[in-house]
């Protein structure tokens, strides 16, 4: 239960990249409504930067430590001294999890205090909460998926364009997709330091990076899409975690899919990932798979669950009226009588109720025409209105048939 | 942290239909588990049925009181009184929640009790708990998607077969998958009180189910769907709470999708619903929608973060072997001269290594021919041998190229 209202928590914050500096905004944005969940209002006890700030100091004067430094030196030293010190720890360091997870994971058990880590895989989409509360005695067979943006990017443009991985790489680093140095991505060796902590998690074994084996994508030539496309396949780099023949095997390799296997469907820099177990078949979770406010947003989720303490009751904050009319894009279905002038009188009632037509098909002859109609985003009263009008005309065969359509593009 | 090893916790179980009993065979297979990850070991307390056992008596042993009787009397009364006498309530019931829920939320907070309820949508997928504690102080911004697999099973069979409503109806009745008396699907009804529950959670503001519009797929013809396919359309019974004009919309409608759509892939009986916000983008969850034993893992994750009380800190509890040779699917690339027989010792070699071929194309001829093969799932080191026999070849112009496939149907 949320202590009393407002009681200020001091956040130490280790690291002030892309994700750090996000989550410090993030922080001061959302502090109002943390403390509304939990009772306790965040604010930073200090930012350790390269140039920038001493550990201890700040260590001395947090309540919560978190450590978006990445790379396991010095965040290891950095996240052993505060658990140790009783301060529960957010981490967003996959490395520092899958190489050093034992002596973590031990030191918080030590000291009895929590270390978290949703964003360290798979950025926002909550596959470590899922796979380790809801899921936490579920009998999981498998967990598997996509867990490398910029490699899912390079091989979706790569079949897309089929332009070369070299080509492909350049651009994913032009428009921030790939880093500089892509190596740890486009070898697999990040999908694996992902693996390695699912694994951990939905098997509850100690798995370490280096029982994790890897192959990446840099050797995928376009000719192999070509092929697969003929085939109905589409490539993906997987990452598999799964019980076989009473051990388990935790690797990632680039795979061929099936059009109809649920992960076909994820292109660009998304991860998806799957749990299996016989007593909730699958479910897949799939989102943004990186991106500094996405991470950002995984932590702050994480640094909540360590202020809420016990799960929350749902209390309500607001009161928000319901809104009646919205607008809403639209498919239209008119039976008409086959004669001049029936399309320019429907598009009329239509244009003089403000309703925009995108697109419209026409078929069938005398009796049987039909109009068939998508129309752009409009208030949902204005469309109604538009339909009640159309109702009227002398030109059609039977009521007019309505049905919302999202039109948004992804 | 997990209280003196294997405490038992005395649960109290009301209906004991699909899901109940379901629910108490997982429990007593899960009891070992829950306990490793708790410290509590589960025990049923007491049974209610229609025809068996008293509440009140239950109550009175009970440490946890499990909610699956549905409907909203008695369950109303039963679960007030659970709250009230300061007893932890899981319950699965949407139209509970849906229609009673300020009531209900209250007595648990004034209780200072927790109120679980991931059961109560979209079953075994973890969207109440992604919304109320990953996404807990997420300015979201819509929540929306499928949530009523009866319904989309009936539009997916409709689209498949061109058969009308009341012919696939009966076929989901013979199935399973639509009741005897489906109008709480079919209506939107159903799917109304689970946005009801959603909107709450997300907008952290009381909605009832009487705010919600709804309107369900009874009126679907199959020429809708057909003139929707010649647009690039699918249909879907959409659920969608979204923040508009400085209010909220809830509401439920059929509605087209664009190819696109990350819903659009979602056929037959399943759920998926997707959350936005600035800070996340949008994150999707999938899965099965309702089952019997599906549903219980949802009542049994909630009873396992009742019991568990803070979040975990990992601990592993086997030890297992890291499998190195297991089966995969593959894609064999093969660049050969174009000259009699080479298929033939191709598959000969593949042959002697038990590597089964499921799909082969040959293309171009001379210096540049090419086989390009699928083969089912084999032992890895049988078909790494496979290849390394087939790069000895004099047929071969370059070495051999091997890509995983997943080669099961969904």
């Amino acid at each position: 239960m949320p202590e009393e209202p407002s009681k200020p928590v001091r956040v130490g914050l280790l690291g002030h990249g892309t994700v750090g500096a996000a989550f410090a905004e993030l922080l001061a944005e959302r502090a109002e409504a943390v403390a509304a969940a939990t009772g306790r209002r965040p604010q930073l006890a200090g930012v350790l930067t390269r140039s920038e700030g001493e550990f201890a100091a700040i260590l001395e004067r947090s309540d919560v430590v978190v450590e978006l430094i990445g790379g396991t030196d010095p965040a290891r030293e950095y996240v052993l001294a505060a658990l140790r010190a009783g301060k529960p720890v957010v981490t967003a360091n996959k490395q520092l999890l899958a190489q050093h997870g034992d002596e973590l994971f031990g030191a918080a058990r030590e000291a009895g205090v929590q270390l978290r880590f949703e964003a360290a895989v798979a950025a926002v989409i909550p596959i470590v909460r899922t796979i380790q509360e809801g899921f936490g005695v579920t009998e999981i067979s498998k967990v598997f998926g996509i867990v490398n943006g910029t490699t899912n990017f390079i091989l979706t443009e790569m079949a897309a364009t089929g332009a070369g991985y070299d080509e492909v790489l350049a651009r994913a680093q032009e428009l921030g997709y790939a880093e500089a140095d892509p190596s740890d991505d486009v070898s697999g060796a990040d999908a694996a330091a992902k693996m390695a902590i699912l694994a951990r998690l939905a098997f509850h074994t100690p798995v370490t990076l280096d029982e994790v084996s890897y192959e990446g994508i840099e050797a995928i030539a376009p000719d192999d899409l070509a092929y697969a496309k003929e085939l109905g396949l589409s490539l993906k780099l997987l990452g598999v975690a799964e019980r076989r023949d009473g051990g388990i095997s935790v690797r990632v390799f680039p795979c061929f899919l099936y059009r109809g296997h649920p992960l076909a469907p994820i292109e660009g820099p998304f991860n998806a990932v799957m749990v299996e177990a016989p007593a909730i078949n699958e479910v897949t979770l799939s989102g943004p798979g990186a991106g500094g406010l996405q991470t950002a947003s995984a932590v702050l989720g994480d640094l909540v669950s360590i202020l809420a303490g016990d799960a929350p009751v749902h209390e309500p904050r607001e009161q928000l009226p319901i809104v009646a009319d919205v607008t809403s894009s639209f498919y239209l279905h008119l039976a008409v009588a086959d004669r001049p002038g029936v399309l320019a009188r429907v598009a009329t009632v239509l244009g003089d109720n403000e309703v925009s037509v995108k697109s419209v098909v026409q078929r069938g002859a005398g009796e049987d025409a039909r109009l068939v109609m998508v129309v752009h985003e409009c208030l949902e009263s204005r469309f109604a209105a538009a339909v009640a009008a159309l109702a009227e005309l002398d030109d059609l065969r039977a009521p007019p048939r309505s049905i919302h359509v999202i039109e948004e593009e992804f």
